[in-house]
């Protein structure tokens, strides 16, 4: 095990009527912008919610961020709110609008001449606007992380950036506020959580193994309640296990200690940044390739996945590796989330832009730093 | 799942040659008082490296700290505190020294008249002073939780008390400094880990699967890593993965959501305040007999523990319920833990003197309350 230092300060208030605490959560004389997505808090009764919880509060609203949050949308919001000399921000939606948001925070006090350098120039902001956040979609975990994917659309740039300054001070997780979203969300919630914990878990032995099994803690029960919750999107228990599951895949915990990989997420963000799929969309291509690519590095921990996660009995590992990655991959179709480029109308030269554009990042992605540009064709080849 | 609020601010630095770190996360200005127990941190090292780390800094000891920290003893420190103005309270110790020093945050700026009744009375102390912990011993998890158990001889009591002041700011976790810890105290840490667990887990079906995966995972480790630890005391990964399950076991993580019992920790405090048994020892007796007493009520989650975590197969739910609690009095007795009070030398008339104590308090024990004194008197009458 690697020595590793865990501090996660966000409060979670979790369960049902649990936005009415707002009110007791943000100091009453702090004024407000309350950031949020295309309006479905209108629809599903959220916005209402936020507003009788903090009625005769000094609150602004900046609405319309999108999916993969859009650095020039978002800067007409740190606009208002250094104009405005916002005290605190609501982000009021899924884990774009809090990415979203997490930037606003950092941007709002950055002197530096381009905002855009507080994304890639890995130089850390040293203050943020303080945030709070209403969950409404569960799949990123942003609300309890200080990790933040912004999008550049003019650049073709899909971006994470870290920074201890942007965990939530709190997070409102109300399982019903998700009973509306469409399944494809769902779905999407489910791949993305899955993906995130493969991230810190699929990589090599490394003498961790409560670590281990508290990653295929939340496999198994993503898979035991996902199918389960998007056939019954009103069934509470099942959902707010999804909702959980969600944001223990990435609250830092499972990754103490162990070297990680996040090929995956970093591949996918290309995808998304040059074909605009859906984040998960790019996460269930890219995640079963990445294994079969990388299948003789991962052997061992894909012996144990298949065995403790998928309950494979027997076979050589590996067969017991070939068996839980076909396993994963038909997973995520029984969601029906596809798992093949062209099953997204996506062409088989994407291997090769997708190469280029990290390589000339000179991007070394993997827990061996082992993926570099040709790597990454062969990987997009094998699910093209 | 039940609503539930998590809120764990307490930053953990892990791993190898640690303690070096405590220089960066104590205020270069503040005025320390070092708390510790009996002498062992100046055998192993601790206490040298913890004053090379905080060299040139103004820093008061106050040493003598026992097992079942004392509320006499820790008044003395508290007088100290308020005479220096200390500023920080430095616990570099056990559970024990860890308890006892939360004790004297809260008891140092605490204005009532009798300091006992920040124990006994249920009001909250409203402030603390800081606390930074070097811990030397895996076992309570009080090192990343607001709880704390606190014995005053004259009275042969011993109560805890729970204040989300007392959350260390950070505490230091090396591994290496428990390589010298007698066996018995390494075997004392894995029975009180267990037994944090089970307190949480071992209730009845709550529809909380992440839960219950996340407990099961620090039980399989603990049962593996367990013997292996004490049999290779220098093995730094097993003692590794059995300081991070015991800080696991008891951060508020696993009981999110989920009514839990902690009938065996009340039933084992009173064992420990009248006959002066290790904290362990009186888990080891207890728990036992309360999952025998309970079985009824237990009988889903004893059976699925049977399977999930002792791997029994076959059997209807009342045969894995027996053979479970059969495997966790023998993995017990494996470390080395008796589990019956004939073998502690304690009287069959305990089981009368110890329920009188706990109705006169009119003690409702267990998840569902139903634990009074004469079902504690049947349950001690088992483990006799």
């Amino acid at each position: 095990m690697d020595n590793f230092t865990y501090h996660n300060p966000v409060k979670i208030v979790f369960g049902k009527g649990s936005i009415a605490e707002i009110s007791k959560l943000i100091d009453p004389n702090a004024k407000i912008l309350m950031t949020f997505g295309g309006g479905s808090i209108k629809k599903n009764g959220v916005y209402d919610q936020v507003k009788r919880a903090l009625a005769g509060r000094t609150m602004l609203e900046f609405g319309g961020i999108p999916a993969n949050p859009e650095y020039d949308s978002l800067m007409e919001a740190v606009a208002i709110g250094r104009k405005e000399k916002i005290d605190v921000l609501l982000s009021v939606g899924g884990g774009s609008v809090l990415d979203g948001t997490k930037f606003i925070a950092v941007a709002i006090p950055w002197r530096g001449a381009d905002p855009w350098d507080i994304v890639v120039s890995g130089k850390p902001a040293e203050d943020a606007i303080p945030i709070g956040c209403v969950l409404t979609l569960p799949a990123t975990g942003s609300e309890m992380n200080c990790f933040a994917v912004i999008s550049r659309a003019s650049r073709k740039e899909k971006r994470a950036f870290s920074n201890p300054h942007v965990y939530p001070r709190f997070s409102v997780l109300d399982p019903e506020t998700t009973f509306t979203l469409p399944p494809r969300q769902v779905a999407n919630g489910i791949v993305d959580a899955f993906a995130h914990v493969m991230e810190q878990y699929m990589t090599f032995p490394q003498a961790a193994p409560l670590q281990d099994r508290q990653a295929e803690a939340i496999l198994r029960t993503l898979i035991e309640i996902g199918p389960k919750t998007l056939a019954e999107p009103r069934d509470y228990d099942a959902r707010a296990s999804l909702v959980w599951c969600a944001t223990q895949a990435l609250n830092g915990l499972i990754g103490c200690g162990v070297a990680q990989d996040w090929a995956t997420h970093m591949i996918g963000h290309e995808l998304t940044a040059l074909h605009g799929i859906d984040h998960a969309q790019s996460l269930a291509v890219v995640l079963p390739a990445i294994l079969r690519h990388q299948k003789a590095r991962k052997r061992e921990k894909l012996s144990q996945f298949g065995r403790r996660v998928w309950g494979i009995e027997g076979g050589d590992a590996d067969s017991l590796a070939d068996q839980a990655i076909e396993k994963t991959e038909a997973f995520f179709r029984s969601l029906g989330v596809k798992t093949k480029l062209s099953e997204y109308g996506i062409p088989a030269s994407a291997a090769q832009a997708v190469s280029a554009k990290l390589d000339a990042r000179d991007a070394k992605l993997g827990e061996h730093e082992a993926i570099r540009g040709p790597q990454v064709a062969e990987i997009l080849r094998i699910c093209a």
